[in-house]
């Protein structure tokens, strides 16, 4: 069974998210946003996902476009610079697109947020559309309008919030997955059920089985389960001023330990880390029990996410480069802790003492 | 006397334009926007704005904000670069600067729409205040929004639309311009008059001797009546979907004029060549008389305004690079005309031969 979600921006309908289990309706949901088949169209991926996917879609799109492009990164977070926009941009104007025109993200987080921040600033912004094809993006970064690239060693310090035009989600594209790229989106799905949703997160336990065998009805319900947390939230708090940190739970940690890690871990294993340890910090200060807690890791645990640090990375550093972190506000760690299952809130005191202990935890 | 204007945007008060003649009010104006003053400040400007008034700016924010650093460019188009908006990042990066703190243009257009662009970009978004220096950036580009920079020889190719928090005009700084520079903005002003306001149109030619001599009196009631016309366009359409098109009048050759200058020419200078090939086919469209089209050059030559071209730049050229313009929408290129004096259109079918000839009479 398709599904559709519509993302309201500033309380008005802004886009569909549409998921599907094939590309098939992929160019008549473009077109329905718009009927002018005269625009240019140019589809943005990496090498490692354009193989699978690529020629497929520029196949269906070229029946009802004339002209469309390919434009194709190396796969990973090292191609998510300013410079690899910038050829982007050149590649743009070689072939004349002007703000008529359509750039469509082809691929997982990076390629949807160095698509969308291309989008949002080719002559001051051009319609794009979001392809996710990772786990990771079709639960969360495809949604709500976060676009950027990463700058020096600073993750996403370079964006613009610029939302897309509609998010088609073909869950057909999970079978090309490796194991550790869906166990770090099942780190964004465990976080959607334990900031936002108590019953959700129960329910994928329960059908734990069906996720890691990716069951296509399961993957579905889990995939749009997700999709409504996330849209709940960035409609409720577009710029992130208020409750859309929250989906910044396990990321303050997480995030360091991803730039102590040099990316050698994927974001959602990071996440995972992240959540253990703000786990235990709401555990430690009353605000979940000791139950919950352990139940957290054995979740974490059973998506094949990690509790334990693998790499020689120190506590300390981690502490230093979270402080470092452009979540900062003025010289305070914005930490996101539990108040419950399913309860988020936003935490500005968390002590450099609580973060060593929940740190230590992840080499016992 | 101080004048103030209330911009809108998509219906609710956004920013105001203060018009002064002294930086006094300045920093309450910055503090009423937000009462917090830990929050850092970095002063964008170039050298030679900079040599005039960035220490009395930097000492006057210095009285009331902890941190506050410039950043300064060497004058002109060449540095509108997205690798100076990087240097700056940069040095945002070094000073720690987080989503709470605050860019300032202290400058002209190019300074204005840089640091526009550097505020919209940096980690999505954060706040920045417009001081134009220039005439021209007091009544045009420092306010609706427009920012950028330059990308290979395309004006403004990379940027958004992102808001000021705050455009404060102190009249005073048209002191230091250049004649050349002062002549430039009235191309602007006058562009204005043309498009949408007879009356003021006849007000600047009758003051035409107070605005020659700058006559404090006379500069303040023509910038605030500029901008007042700025602002109902760009509040109308902010997006330039419709009516904001109209500011293009005089552009879309006046642009072509001046990528083929070599930016030899001031903006405004390529711009009142542009209006006056502009009004030659309205002329000979029967949309203006004769009267009208002799009297806009009169008007224009009255302020220094070019209305001939000293340089060797064929019209065939012209054409050329104007049907290359992003302004184009599909093949056709997106004329202004005036439907009388006061009252811009559209025009989508200009065609090359009514340009050639209009570009005739700049060399006749």
């Amino acid at each position: 069974m398709p599904k559709k979600l519509e993302v309201l921006y500033e309380n008005k309908p802004c886009y569909n998210i549409i998921i599907e289990n094939n590309f098939e309706k992929l160019v008549e949901n473009i077109i329905e946003i718009s009927p002018n088949t005269d625009r240019k169209v140019c589809i943005f991926t990496d090498d490692l996902v354009g193989s699978h996917y690529e020629k497929e879609v520029r196949e269906r799109l070229r029946e009802k476009f004339n002209l469309v492009i390919t434009y194709t990164i190396p796969n990973g977070e090292n191609s998510k610079t300013l410079s690899n926009v910038e050829k982007l941009y050149e590649e743009l104007i070689k072939n004349h697109f002007d703000r008529r025109d359509l750039l469509i993200a082809l691929g997982g987080g990076v390629v949807g947020d160095m698509t969308g921040f291309a989008a949002a600033t080719y002559l001051r912004g051009i319609d794009f559309i979001q392809v996710p094809t990772s786990l990771l993006s079709q639960v969360d970064s495809s949604i709500g309008g976060k676009t950027g690239v990463d700058y020096l060693q600073y993750k996403n310090m370079v964006g613009a919030f610029y939302m897309p035009k509609l998010v088609y989600i073909n869950t057909a594209t999970l079978n090309t997955l490796s194991d550790a790229q869906l166990a770090s989106g099942m780190g964004e799905v465990v976080k959607h059920g334990l900031i936002r949703n108590e019953a959700y997160y129960a329910w994928m336990e329960t059908h734990s089985a069906g996720v890691l065998a990716r069951d296509p009805q399961v993957m579905e319900e889990l995939i749009y389960e997700s999709c409504k947390i996330k849209k709940a939230v960035v409609e409720e708090d577009p710029k992130e001023q208020g409750i859309r940190a929250y989906l910044n739970f396990g990321h303050t940690l997480g995030h360091a330990i991803e730039r102590l890690s040099n990316f050698q871990l994927f974001h959602g294993q990071c996440v995972s880390l992240g959540m253990a340890c703000a786990s235990y910090i709401s555990w430690k200060r009353g605000y979940i029990s000791e139950a919950d807690y352990t139940h957290v890791l054995a979740v974490l645990e059973t998506f094949h996410l990690p509790t334990k640090l693998s790499l020689p990375i120190a506590p300390q550093d981690v502490v230093s480069v979270s402080k470092s972190d452009k979540k900062m506000v003025g010289k305070r760690v914005k930490f996101v802790l539990l108040h419950g299952i399913g309860n988020a809130a936003i935490d500005m005191d968390v002590s450099d003492e609580e973060m060593l202990e929940a740190l230590a935890t992840l080499s016992e």
